[in-house]
């Protein structure tokens, strides 16, 4: 479908080797390669890469990194081999690399370069473009936008190298510059961050300290990780695990273990309800087992439609296209979906036991009252793990959890315990001096 | 948390409004502001938006837009709708236009601009300079990737306006071109192109037919979306729903009805199964009616470890991390992590039930059993519920269909049925002689 580079072909086969190999390989290629190559790895296999190489090489290859991306790695060491290694920067990089580690991992501060493309508010646009010039050829992440900060570094606006060509040369980059545009805070969460860049398709977002002054630029391509690993935690947590973060393959197994152990035994205490449920209601299932038979169908669709509720909703929040506010259109919309869903489910299960009646007259003289029983019961409880599903993200969002918390998992305990109770409810009323 | 420009503050508000606000809205603004705020909005808002303008204000605003944003949304117009709108634009930006029509919007095609910056082979740098400078006062997408083509425009090589910028001016840009680099085909799958750019760190990819020739760049702004479309799809299926293609909020109550209900009724049907099996077992029930009182507990505890492990699965094949021939490592892994799991469990529900016989003497004499009993059960059960939730996006991925329709959901369902037929036969063979 697409032809690679020489080196991603080697990536994907590397990928899959053994650490002792991966380094022997890395070894083999020139300089020039080696450089493209790392760069081009996951900041997860720099670091596997970076701590597997001798002492000696490692901080040369630390120093081939954009002082971003060197600081990413550095995140992933322990704190005395980051000392270690910052020592080996050159004063520069090490300053900036210093900077960016002072800020937390999922803030906008943590994702800038401090490598941007800048300006003084008193030059001409001839002279800024000779400037640039001179800037493109040291290093600065892109040239897309250029910062005009004044003398205290604040940053007092932004054009673009495509509008200093096309402006007359004699003018001053203040009278092209544009003043209304988005900048953002180094506190700035990065969930936050992604769908401002998505909302108005951004390419690069300058950012300020409290004071204005310009910090670094956070680019689109840092963006895409985020976004890819803000979704994969929040599938994770919908389904029903602590985020892992990291690769699946490369967690350890008690690691894993210890990420799954902690919401299944609190779902299973929760479910423990279920039995408590089911033993208010044994005297009943004693008179008429039957009831029984239904209890994991009944209660299941409750947590299905929970799950699909509950889903739409957690993704429609993290996208920003459902507010806190909008909780009571969200309730207007589940319970009409919810019942009309309930009423499809309803029917099936009422006809599965007409049908069943008919052929192989399993359910007794009261088959019919036992067909209403779990007819009813389906479109309450369906209709039940609709509304219970898509209000949990917004109870816990208000009360300051992640919504995401609201696994599927979670939902379906929830509605399988008062599914029970209303089953077993409208079996009272409906089976009263028949069956029960 | 960050400054907007007056446009985005005006866009939080807009979005709530109700269409004929909205289009009066529109029209207070400058011609300058409403193309600026035009081109902000997603498609879905473009779309919305222009189909609610008067008719000849309609295909004033969609030439304002890009070819590429013009193509996307054409795509929401009716087929006569959309010749109408065509006939109305400038005939190279038509052309253009149309060419971008003929794709899927889920290839690299459906995404790309026409617009790139490109040289023919035989340039100068200088002339190349001065050539980029014409183009960048009229319109092309960015000017990060510069595109080299022959005569016959086939791509041959890229350089950067930064190597450009850095190069001797009398040199061909032949001379400093790279010809080694990722370039892909139009009928690339979307998803494939989105790992593409995330594995490579890239900002625009060109793109090329089959013969070679230049048909335009994808760059990292429109994976954005891409990335979180995906996502979005991938975690609505898992939610055991079809993929919305829409704003939870935007949906008709008829069309949410419709995505929810096919798998709903698909994974009722299945779960009838279990009341085949609670009736196969309903003698063992009459005996003893304590078994029917675990039977919700046990069963979604397997539905929970099933969920946690297929979506965690599902993700990791998603970001590549996994591929189908893991599988054995996967299985290894899961088989472990799911016994370790079951013990953990086990054990709770082994404690729960000597504990409440303690206190409440609930379980009668051979409360010791029922334990035992309940204990393994927990153990399979949720051992069986990792692996095959893990297995099933494999098996999926193998026969060709969507890894992500291995919802939660319906890995409890699955996990369900087979669940009430390892714990009545655990049952049968700890209690037989004693309660059954």
């Amino acid at each position: 479908v697409f032809q690679q580079s020489s080196h991603s072909l080697l990536h994907e086969e590397w990928a899959n080797l053994a650490p002792v190999q991966q380094v022997e390989q890395f070894k083999s290629l020139s300089v020039a390669e080696a450089k493209k190559f790392l760069i081009e790895l996951s900041t997860w296999e720099q670091a596997r890469l970076l701590s597997a190489l001798p002492e000696d090489d490692r901080w040369l290859w630390l120093r081939a990194l954009a002082p971003d991306d060197a600081a990413d790695v550095l995140q992933q060491a322990s704190e005395d081999e980051r000392k270690l290694l910052l020592q080996h920067l050159e004063q520069t990089t090490r300053d900036e690399v210093a900077g960016l580690l002072a800020y937390r991992q999922d803030v906008a501060g943590g994702l800038m370069s401090p490598r941007y493309a800048q300006l003084h508010d008193d030059m001409s646009v001839a002279e800024a473009l000779a400037y640039l010039h001179r800037q493109a050829i040291e290093h600065v992440e892109t040239l897309y936008y250029v910062y005009i900060l004044d003398a205290e570094r604040r940053l007092i606006g932004v054009t673009s190298l495509r509008e200093l060509f096309a402006a007359a040369p004699e003018l001053s980059v203040k009278q092209i510059m544009h003043t209304d545009f988005i900048r953002v805070t180094d506190d700035t969460d990065q969930e936050h961050l992604s769908l401002l860049f998505a909302e108005h398709n951004l390419i690069a977002v300058p950012i300020v300290d409290g004071d204005g002054k310009m910090k670094g630029i956070v680019t689109i391509d840092d963006i895409v990780d985020v976004v890819e690993e803000e979704a994969t935690e929040d599938m994770q947590k919908m389904g029903g695990s602590e985020a892992l973060n990291a690769p699946y393959l490369e967690i350890g197994l008690l690691a894993m273990i210890k990420k799954r152990a902690g919401w299944l035994v609190i779902l299973f205490l929760s479910e423990m309800l279920t039995a408590n449920a089911m033993s208010y209601y044994e005297n009943e299932i004693a008179k008429a087992v039957i009831l029984a038979v239904f209890v994991p169908l009944i209660i299941s669709s409750g947590g299905n439609s929970g799950s699909q509720a509950t889903t739409l909703v957690i993704r429609a929040m993290a996208l920003g296209q459902i507010r806190l506010r909008d909780w009571w259109r969200v309730l207007r919309r589940e319970v009409v979906v919810g019942t009309a869903l309930g009423v499809v489910v309803g029917v099936i299960g009422l006809c599965r036991i007409v049908g069943w009646q008919a052929m192989f007259h399993s359910y007794g003289e009261h088959y019919n009252l036992i067909a209403a029983t779990v007819g009813v019961s389906l479109i309450g409880i369906v209709a039940w793990g609709s509304v219970a599903g898509a209000m949990l993200p917004f109870i816990l969002k208000r009360v300051g959890f992640d919504p995401a918390s609201a696994s599927a998992p979670f939902v379906a305990t929830l509605v399988d315990v008062t599914g029970l109770m209303i089953y077993f409810t409208i079996a009272a009323s409906i089976l009263r001096g028949t069956l029960l």
